[in-house]
């Protein structure tokens, strides 16, 4: 089995080195400390995000370790003890992490991962979690956008030469087969990961032959099974797809396709259409490429373009119009030497940046009869909800605004995932993820799901919970 | 020397395969081609970009195999004949390259790239020599914008934590130290490629003492060299500074710095100044992150911010604003049985999208007296430019605008990298190639850099290209 894996420890903001050496120094190293990755908006003002690149943080994880050119370039920046070098020499992570499947879907505020580790270990892996956390959960967001918005059709994932670097090629890959999309152009992501890939010309193919028809004619010689021509290289409806048809019909071809990239798809996929079904192809499938993403395929379906499938590339790949996933990795909580758990909190005078603090859990709250969520619920780790009896939850700014939930149950939405540094969660396939992901989406209420002014799901915390943050808001305001 | 290097000759469309696994059916595997990348637009409505990226492309040329593992997984797919399987067993890339010097200024249109190879190396190099180009060219081209704004002040690059990958995170933090970025906070970057790394606390280190003073001194203790010390955990102008002026004197340090992550920073800064020169430390830096980028560093130096140095985030990595460098790789001409050139063209209702054809070459024409670059050039490959006499070009698309150039040196653009597979260019080091960066950018007038409504640079053909160019367009499209 073919692996791209590197040992990436290294890979941290440089202050996990100056703080760890610091604790180191301090002798804090072994405090406990609970830190949280969650998220503050959904991207592209949408009402849900979607998890993902757990099974890379697993792998980081397991193989977390400093080679010796690592110690030697560490020694080489002159400011860290020799003590703190040799405990590096030995380190590996040998705390707790809980998280959330891959391919749930997430909303702000809640903690999709906890680390509970000791100082150096909690703060080393900051960097790596949130990247891989960030980078994957933005692609399989925008992957489930993209394949709402073609309502069924299959999307595949072309973007690898407008990503990113290697990884956001291949792990997007990934991640966008989790959001929903059906394949990929990415040979590796198959290779390596499983993702389907496939593909067939490009314009290049068609100039390196004397005509366009020879190119055709070539093409379905080669491969009368996948015979899918991209037509637009001259002029579609003049040259591509006349050339097209003559190809499929001498050779016999009736399941095939055509492949526009440029050019008005609304307007040249309806021509297709009707000029395929009178040349007796109604199985010849259109498909459609060129800067596609969720709002222009919307926009192509609702003028009536007749095509089957998308290719989707640069907009996808990079997430182009909302980039950015802002997961954060914050300090909740910290155990004092008999491991008694003090909560932490950090201020901040925009309200919500205020973090909810304390070792906490999370569950969804479904409603039995129809299989759909209606909150998701923080809590204080060790309570328990008891889902036989009704319900209050409150919205946590706007405690007057409650809600009684009956005939529901209470789902967790973590799992723990290691255990005193071993992993305890077996990984499930891609293939699974990916079926997660869509299960986790229609256990959604459309409300949540619409583009446009989708409704605001509740995250709320369990009066235990609320009561600790609003007290330490209060405490904490009067201390220097 | 650590390296992350990994062979990813894998990492390429699948319709790369399909096309190389055709050609090789239709022996056309040896036909030689010739591919330009280049690219349409300025990022961000701008007037130019940075090259970057070169040094990958030819580590990866250099590895360029398949292996066993990906010999299996191709025969898996069981659409590729035997005798192709085993003509990738001893693939290597046998082709030239030339191509643009990192760090240099380049503008649309350019070949900032060429390939001259058999057909299928040719196509098989395609997607990866794309996405390198376009990854580090976007990030040294946002990085340049970035530090331009910053008017001299230093810049260090935050971002991993919000790179799009792995790959996303390291290289991006070398293309933005070409673009002129003096540090990164990401470790391995240093490690591997040499981006001078730094780094100090993050607000977990102030939470997790019982107080920020404690925190602060613990700090100073260890690293007196070294003491920046983030002020915004609790309340920058209450506690995180009076604290930070008290450990600074308790310990001796005068050269220190304070950084802020959140709040006004035009205000703050003006504010942490004026105390920190009345506590009697005018040396001490004020350094301000917290989503930055060049339209936000202009606002605050704009508005009189008091700030020494500036950290760039996720807007930097993930280039947000405009997060995608459009590189393409078009077939410029193929050879003939007798090696003979033969120019392709790919027209495109889009005038726009009309490729040059040929194998060409870039001259940047400078003026002796300004040294300042006043046109680039694009020739036929063979042709000279004699620059002892009086030279008029051309606008391509308005050809009655002229312009007489007197006085001027013509240089080439493009240096050969590889010949017959084999590396005949010496890779810079990146402190080599930051420099050159700096001084492509000299060499550019003001009005090339501005970010509003800059200059449009004049890229134009030479007369010979341009008549090849045209011809051919008109003969085309009479053809079907």
């Amino acid at each position: 089995m073919k692996s791209i894996f590197r040992n990436l420890t290294m890979l941290f903001d440089y202050y996990e080195l100056t703080m760890g050496n610091g604790y180191y120094e301090k002798q804090m190293q072994n405090k406990i400390a609970y830190f949280d990755v969650f998220y503050r908006e959904n991207p592209e003002d949408g009402g849900f995000a979607i998890a993902a690149g757990l099974e890379q943080i697993v792998e980081y994880i397991n193989n977390l370790h400093f080679d010796e050119d690592d110690i030697a370039y560490l020694r080489g920046k002159g400011c860290f003890s020799e003590s703190f070098l040799e405990y590096l020499k030995t380190f590996r992570f040998t705390g707790d992490i809980y998280a959330v499947p891959e391919g749930t879907v997430i909303f702000p505020g809640e903690p999709i991962l906890t680390v509970r580790a000791p100082a150096i270990e909690a703060q080393f892996v900051e960097t790596y979690i949130l990247m891989i956390i960030n980078h994957q959960s933005l692609i399989a967001t925008k992957a489930a956008r993209i394949t709402r918005a073609a309502k069924g059709r299959a999307v595949s994932e072309f973007g690898s030469r407008r990503a990113q670097g290697a990884d956001a090629a291949i792990l997007g890959a990934r991640a966008a087969f989790i959001g929903g999309v059906s394949s990929t152009a990415c040979a590796v992501a198959d290779e390596v990961y499983g993702v389907p890939a496939g593909g067939t010309m490009a314009h290049s193919w068609v100039q390196m032959f004397d005509s366009e028809y020879e190119a055709f004619s070539a093409y379905c010689d080669i491969y009368p099974q996948n015979a899918t021509l991209l037509i637009d290289t001259y002029n579609v409806l003049e040259s591509g797809l006349p050339n097209a048809i003559r190809a499929f019909k001498e050779h016999g071809i009736t399941k095939c396709a055509v492949r526009i990239d440029s050019g008005d798809i609304a307007y040249l996929s309806q021509k297709i259409r009707a000029r395929l079904d009178e040349a007796g192809l109604p199985d010849c499938k259109i498909i459609a490429s060129n800067s596609l993403d969720e709002y222009i395929i919307r926009g192509l379906l609702h003028q009536g373009a007749k095509v089957d499938a998308f290719g989707v590339g640069e907009r996808l790949i990079t997430a182009k119009t909302d980039p950015v996933f802002g997961g954060v990795y914050k300090l909740a909580a910290v155990e004092d030497a008999h491991g008694n758990i003090i909560p932490k909190i950090k201020l901040s005078e925009n309200v919500g940046k205020i973090t909810t603090p304390h070792f906490k859990n999370v569950y969804r709250l479904v409603g039995r009869d129809t299989g759909k969520a209606e909150a998701d619920l923080i809590t204080v780790f060790d309570e328990v909800i008891d889902d036989t009896k009704p319900l209050e939850i409150f919205d946590p700014e706007n405690t007057w605004k409650t809600k009684t939930l009956e005939n529901f149950v209470a789902v967790p939405l973590r799992v723990q995932v290691f255990k005193n540094g071993k992993q305890v969660y077996t990984l499930p396939t891609l293939a699974e993820i990916q079926k997660h992901c869509a299960k986790s989406l229609d256990g959604m209420w459309e409300e949540v799901k619409r583009f446009d002014n989708p409704h605001n799901y509740y995250v709320d915390l369990s009066k235990k919970l609320w009561d600790i943050k609003y007290t330490m808001i209060k405490e904490q305001r009067h201390k220097k």
